[in-house]
């Protein structure tokens, strides 16, 4: 228990008299999980993007392995008001006001059961949260339970943008269900109108409060009072957004020589078939990206990624952080002889194979550490192709397609194939390309026996 | 040569008439180097800490390896106006215009010449900026040498802020040598208010220009239009700078058994001689620290650094980036089998420390990459005492005492010392306090034989 910042031993702990005090293990990221209690509170009109920067942030902290959830007020007032018109939007409106307010009361005690019960770090509440009295409302409650709050506010006067957003709503919202998209469409337009009625944007007199302010996505961005250290990895987050249409290419090195012995890590040349894929990546990549268009290619620092980039013509950046997986005592080996030689390990990392970590190597959570700024950088970017290493793209992967911790280390990820990930506003799209070339698999199933093919 | 976003290959590299196309290697952020030239832009009034942001800026830029330098406008004016009065600053003093605007002039041309020899990707122009036109005028000048612009202003309206910055100018100020210091302090008082006639922040108007406004040193600050990687990763180290008084303490772990036997690398647990220093660091973190102050505790992940600090009644937090260099095939060797196993190795390690990386292990530039986080964090953060390791632990010295990359490899940092860091407005105090506990010493010369003593 941390009382001001020290901690009072656990006197049941002290093995010897002494003071022994636990030391609490960090994420990496430095966060104290059984201090922090942050609800990120959502801010705008509709139509401006709130929905999927919440769902973004989810994502980028479940890849973290930070607990966090979202407290969607509209899916508590559709209990209630399943297909509301633009009527019940409009403050004059008390019924249609009770109703939203009993949504978000609703919303709000969720979040604070979530948080009492140890469920998670992070809550987002997903709603407008227009109004100051609204925004002072959701800060008391917060306060009240040991909360700290973010206020996120999306701004965006850009019509494209909002209009490209009405477009989304008007054919994927629950509210629409079954409903002409043209008529939707316009009653959408009318709800934003009733809610730009009411609509206060975050200013002066909310500035004891903790906030983000995001002006079109990204291009002006107003931060205040921020706290601690998770709330600044958001903020760094949310800067580095942006909604430019774009894609990312992944591709693993063409089949390397270690890859034909059966041998992981290593710093080996590509083989014969693997020269054949870096002379195919080109009208691959031609075929996938079209002519014309801007593309950056990232590899790694190591050989056989470097050499199956090299007939691309495109400007290149080498990355360490996209290294393979460093996989210790065993570099070198194959799995056959980490089976004999390490046959603890070998059954320990196919038990947890997230968190096993080799002897002096890595595990697969090492490993999402460091590609951490590789990930803000994507964010930051536009059209990337990255040829990198099996471990490496499992989670690069795992980040844009939400896929869970368990699952991510066994994916399959052929050789000779390019994967496109296209983002959208709540999934990302994916192709994939492959090169005719055979190769060796270096897949080995979960339990599995070690033996190469 | 990069042209639109495609490299042209050099003909004279094609080594078997393919396409052979030029990787360029990152230096770990993603640093783009032929392409960067970045003028940072101090505004603001006199006191508002703007030189002292800049060389924070410039000294995090040479740990990470990024080239910067500081052009001072008020050092260019005082070759021609060495002791000038608040009249000299007064906008209606046309003679006084005309001096200021030529070491403005004086300085920005020396600027471009820096960019122009590649020097550097980043230069801090250190003046007040203070007026649209002449930002502007600053702005025209770097566009028409290609150069980025980012535009830093630092708004400060806390008196107790700028008082302690006006004591810091009458005290040290080279405008001020040699006089009294009340007149100094009056009228440095009234060069001020000179500016604040004529000064305009950057608002609306200029939200063309990429900007960073810092409200009251992190309290609040707006961002506009980053355009690139580099200028975004200093915005959020700008983001998490604060000003309130406070040290950090570094320690090495107690002597280790790895120590007394001369073997590096490895996760031994601390001798009898390290379980004394254990013992005695909390009298000396008290000597050192006072009652009743607020630390937390940072230690590795590895035994010697929890045993060391275990004893520290304070909240502690383990950090994997704060683990030992990785010695990689070396680990666990001494440095009499490292030289003989891998004398190659070993001469080329003496020959650029900073950069050798050892078999399969990191270089001191790597472990500098990993810190980077922490550097961060311990900025954000108020008393920190670190217990870590000799490598480590110079890398972060390095940071704080701006030490040079090729010396700080070499910094002798013994066993069994608690070193205090106090950062001040220019610089860093330093205060180094030995436990009273023998240890061997870990230290090895520059191209001295490898024998343990």
């Amino acid at each position: 228990m941390a009382v001001n910042g020290v901690y009072k031993p656990d006197m049941n702990r002290v093995p010897t008299g002494e003071f022994f005090l636990p030391s609490r293990r960090t994420n990496g990221f430095g966060v104290q999980a059984e201090d922090t209690k942050i609800c990120v509170i959502m801010v705008g009109l509709p139509a401006r993007g709130k929905s999927l920067i919440a769902q973004k942030v989810v994502r980028y902290l479940h890849w973290l392995s930070i607990k966090a959830k979202i407290f969607n007020v509209g899916q508590y007032r559709r209990t209630a008001t399943p297909n509301p018109t633009a009527e019940f939007f409009d403050t004059s409106n008390s019924e249609g006001e009770k109703l939203r307010m009993a949504a978000a009361e609703a919303a709000v005690s969720d979040m604070c059961r979530y948080f009492a019960n140890g469920e998670g770090l992070i809550a987002i509440l997903d709603a407008t949260n227009s109004t100051k009295a609204r925004r002072r409302w959701v800060q008391e409650r917060c306060r009240s339970e040991g909360i700290e709050t973010l206020y996120v506010e999306s701004k965006c006067d850009e019509e494209s943008t909002i209009m490209s957003n009405i477009l989304e709503v008007k054919t994927t919202s629950p509210d629409y269900v079954g409903q002409d998209p043209e008529v939707a469409a316009q009653d959408f337009r009318n709800r934003i109108r009733n809610y730009e009625k009411v609509y206060q944007t975050i200013d002066e007199d909310e500035s004891d409060m903790t906030y983000v302010k995001l002006i079109d996505v990204g291009q002006r961005v107003i931060i205040n009072q921020i706290q601690d250290y998770l709330q600044s990895r958001v903020v760094y987050y949310l800067m580095n957004l942006h909604i430019r249409p774009r894609s990312i290419w992944l591709s693993r090195h063409g089949e390397s020589k270690y890859n034909l012995e059966g041998k992981i890590g290593g710093d080996a040349d590509i083989s014969d078939r693997g020269e054949l894929y870096a002379k195919a990546l080109p009208g691959l990549v031609k075929k996938s990206v079209g002519d014309n268009r801007k593309l950056t290619v990232w590899t790694s620092t190591l050989k056989r990624t470097i050499q199956t980039a090299r007939f691309l013509e495109f400007e290149k950046l080498e990355w360490k952080a996209l290294d393979e997986l460093d996989s210790g005592v065993c570099d070198g080996l194959t799995y056959a002889e980490i089976e004999e030689r390490y046959p603890d390990d070998f059954k320990q990392r196919d038990e947890d194979k997230y968190n096993y970590r080799y002897l002096g190597g890595e595990s697969y959570r090492d490993v999402v550490i460091r590609l951490e700024p590789i990930i803000m950088e994507l964010e930051r970017s536009e059209n990337i192709l990255i040829v990198t290493h099996q471990a490496i793209l499992r989670c690069i992967y795992a980040y844009f397609m939400n896929v869970p911790q368990e699952r991510s280390p066994w994916m399959e990820v052929p050789l000779h194939t390019l994967i496109k990930l296209t983002p959208k506003a709540y999934s990302t799209q994916e192709e994939r390309l492959k090169a005719d070339i055979p190769a060796v698999s270096t897949f080995r199933e979960k339990g599995s026996s070690a033996k190469h093919q």
